[in-house]
Parts: structure tokens; C-alpha cells; sequence
């Protein structure tokens, strides 16, 4: 089984950037959810019809490792690269990496969890298992493999 | 009838400036949101408490109209003042002030509407009548003009 | 004299979006500093050639005056519209609008400012007259005249 | 040698928080890194101060790990906890926590560098030894060793 890679090309913002003239590091997270999001629309369903679709709420981020190697700076031309690295029954890690020319400038481990809100509670979240066919999706590099 | 003011102050942190080192602009409206939820307060609910005991959904802002003085650099020290200064059946203009040593930095004028969702159409929102006790408690300099 | 529109497609993302579902106001600013930028990139200088060339610091936003007609809600796709509508001698106004299928959704029209650091002072800006050949292209609403 | 802890209290802001009410996890960063720059400053020098005393271009961050053990809602109040945990010679890790009446709600290893601008490339920062009063500051839990 593989990995449907989601790569994007990105040109660093004035207003992405603090005072030293690079990424502040928050907005890598703000870039990081966006290529989640874009990986999992890859499957052919926009992240609205796939919350109605399967009824959950969100992909709550539950765990983020970052590793900032070297930094982006403003108007600088940077790739995304994002796969999911590992699948769980209900969670899944997926990782980002932005690469420039001098190489790999930041790297992320992101775990989150495929969630529902719970039955009981509107401010608690319940665990769901995946559905087989986003992975079978999301597990294809030719990106073939749709859910829709 | 007057207006209470209120006052905040604030230290400019590293990562609301932009690579000139001041301020990048859309973070003066984050400031002058929260300042508006604080000033709101004042009347003794908290933005939750408002919501939920006057049935409304927020407060969208439908103008703003704001004049950039002078720049705030990184680690100043300013102070916010914001006050309601019109109010109109189902709507009321905030203005905020951002003032450091040299005089007036920012001035904003945003104009909001009191709304709950509509009855027939979730995806839209219907202006509704200001309680007339949020009026009277906000048009009270002292503070001492309660809702609650 | 005409104007170069510039256009872009965006989908709304959940981190634009607040908890009434639709995108938090400071992030239309966000999204008009970038529109700004790619507006003026147009003349076929990035924004960091641009500063090196003109020896400017920037374009500091004197005054913005925006219109939220109607929300945008998360997952949407909207288009931005921006051009250049009038031309003083060392400032400009830019004028935005976001487009849905409704109809105009926001409209902003910000007043900047071709700056430079004070020669005397680095923590003053100091207008300088615009390029004439840089009006020039973003006057051309075909997008063949190009400062480079 | 002990740490001493930085404690604030914030209210979550509208504009922090998603469409499903929780705050934006990029939004948690943004918190730290101000958490951090609070730490720092209760040494006694501002962060301007510091960075120009000690001809410092700032403190990138080279790693951060972080858990999101329960969501933060809308117009709920944490309290942030934040120290510096581990010492190296250029480096240190801070660990922040915020805290709710339910318990543990996020926790965020950051490590960041103590790093000037390179002396041969603009472009690039270079490691530089803490001072060891700045160390002696943070390590004292009752704030009461200063380095200004």
C-alpha cells in the first residue's frame, strides 16, 4: 500500500513573515491544515460534503511534531508535500514537508483522529472508525482511487 | 447620554509585526475584535452568556473604515480605547482608538449588527432589536449600569 | 487610462472560518494584502524585486474602508477582484471585491502609500512619488505593458 | 536549580476558535510564542531590550512537539503555565501547558536557539552561548534573580 502524495507550491507572504523576515512559525500550522485538507479532497469530496457524508465534525489534530531545519523566507517559492504516513481505525498520521531549493525546511508529524460530536455530549468528540474506501483512496500514488 | 470606554493595554508582540517590524495590518482587526467583545462585557455577561440569553448568533460586523496614523513597532507599549458611539434600532458603530506617546496610531470605525440565525434559513442571519438594557449599560460612563 | 484586474479563485478555508461557520473578519484583510501583492506582481516585478529596485520599504496601507455585504462560509469558492482605481503622486487606492455566486460579498478600498525608511529616522517611512512605468502597467488592463 | 514559571490566564477569543467552537490549533503557537516572550521578560529586560543588549536577532524555534488532550471552547478561561525545562549551550527547551478545571489541555515542547544574524550571510543565523545570567534568572522559581 502506498501513498497518495498532495503537492502544492506556495509563494511565502509578506504577511506570513515577523520582524526577521521569516515564516513566523504558527503559520506553518495555518499551512499545514490547508494541505490536509487538500489531501483529503484529493479522495473527490470537498471537506463539507465529506463531514456530511460520513457525519463526522472534523479530524481533530490530537499530536503535531515539528522539526524547522531551515527557514522560509518572505517571497521565497516553497513546495508542500503531504501524504498520510500511517492509518489507525479511527486516527491517522500524516505527514507535511516543505521543501526550497536548499532542501527540506520544515517537517511535520500531524496524528488526528476521524471524529464525530459524542451522542451524549455537544462538547465532547467520539472517535469513528475511517471509512475503507478514503483509505483505499488516500493509499493509491496514482491517485485513481476515489470515494465520489 | 454618554459612553463607557474601554481601555486596554497592550504590548505589540513579535508575532503580530510583519518583516518593516510594525504591525501587519489585519492584526489591528484582530485586536479591535476582541476589544469590542470586552467592551461588551462590561455590562456583566460574558460573550457566551450574551449569546445564549438573548438568542443571538453574534454580532457580524457589516463596515469598517479604518485610518493608520502612525506604525506600531514591535514590543510598544500602546492602550486601546473602544466605545459605542451610535446606536441604531438593530445596529450601533464601535469606535476604537489605538494611542501611544506620539498621539493617535489607529483609529477604527466598525458598524455591527445585533443578529440571530434566521428562522427559515440557517445560512443566513435577520437583524434583531438591541436590548434596551445593553444600551443603558453601555451608554453609562462609570460602568456602574448593569445587565446583569 | 484603464485598470489590470486581477483575479483569483479561492476556497474558504476552516481556519478562516469562526464559530458562526463563516470567515472571521481580519482574515478578508489578510487575503487583500496578498491580493495587493499579486496585483502588483503583475508589472512583472515579485514584491521582493520590486523593494530592491524602487528602494522602497513598502506600501503601508493608510486607510481601508471595508463593506461585508454577505458571509462566506467554510469550503465556499469565491473570487477576488482587485485593481488599482486611482493614482496620486506617491499614493494609491486599491479596491477589492470578493464575488460568490449571490453576489458581492465584501468590498474594500485601501488607500497606500509607496514608501521608503526616513533617511533621517529608521523608524519613520517617507512617501516617495510612484514609477511611472509601474502605473503605466497597472493602468493597462490587458497586462502586456510590464515595468521588466 | 529550579525554573521558574511564567502563569497567565487568557479568556478564548471568537477569533481564535474554529467553526466547531474550539480554538484553531495554530492558534496554540501563537500563544506559546508569546508565553515565551513573557518568560523571557521576567529576567528584566523587554524582548527589544534583550535582543539588543545581547545582539541577538531573536530565539527561532527548531522543534516543537505538542498534545491536544481536551479542545479549548469559545469564551473559556485557561491558564497558561510556561518554563524553560532543559538548559544547553545555545539552546533550550521551554514547556508550556494550558490548563483547565477539567485538567491538562494542551502541552507544547518547544526548542528554540539563541541566535545573532551570520556574520558572513544575512541569510543565515548562527548559535550563540546563553548568558549566563539569563540562565541564572529563569532558573531561580521566585523571580527574584534578575539580569537588569
Amino acid at each position: 500500500m502506498g501513498h497518495l502524495v498532495n503537492r502544492r507550491v506556495l509563494r511565502i507572504e509578506w504577511g506570513q513573515c515577523d520582524p526577521a523576515g521569516i515564516v513566523f512559525n504558527p503559520q506553518y500550522l495555518v499551512i499545514f491544515n490547508a494541505s490536509t485538507t487538500m489531501l483529503f479532497a484529493r479522495c473527490g469530496l470537498s471537506s463539507s460534503e465529506m463531514r456530511s457524508r460520513y457525519s463526522i465534525l472534523g479530524m481533530p489534530m490530537v499530536e503535531a511534531n515539528m522539526k524547522f531545519l531551515l527557514p522560509c523566507w518572505f517571497d521565497e517559492e516553497v513546495s508542500v508535500e503531504s501524504e498520510v504516513t500511517e492509518w489507525g481505525r479511527a486516527s491517522f498520521t500524516v505527514r507535511h514537508r516543505i521543501l526550497k531549493s536548499e532542501g527540506l525546511a520544515v517537517e511535520c508529524l500531524e496524528k488526528r483522529v476521524w471524529a464525530a460530536r459524542h451522542p451524549q455530549d455537544p462538547r465532547r468528540m467520539k472517535a469513528m472508525p475511517l471509512p475503507p474506501e478514503l483509505v483505499a483512496s488516500l493509499s493509491d500514488p496514482t491517485g485513481a482511487t476515489r470515494c465520489a
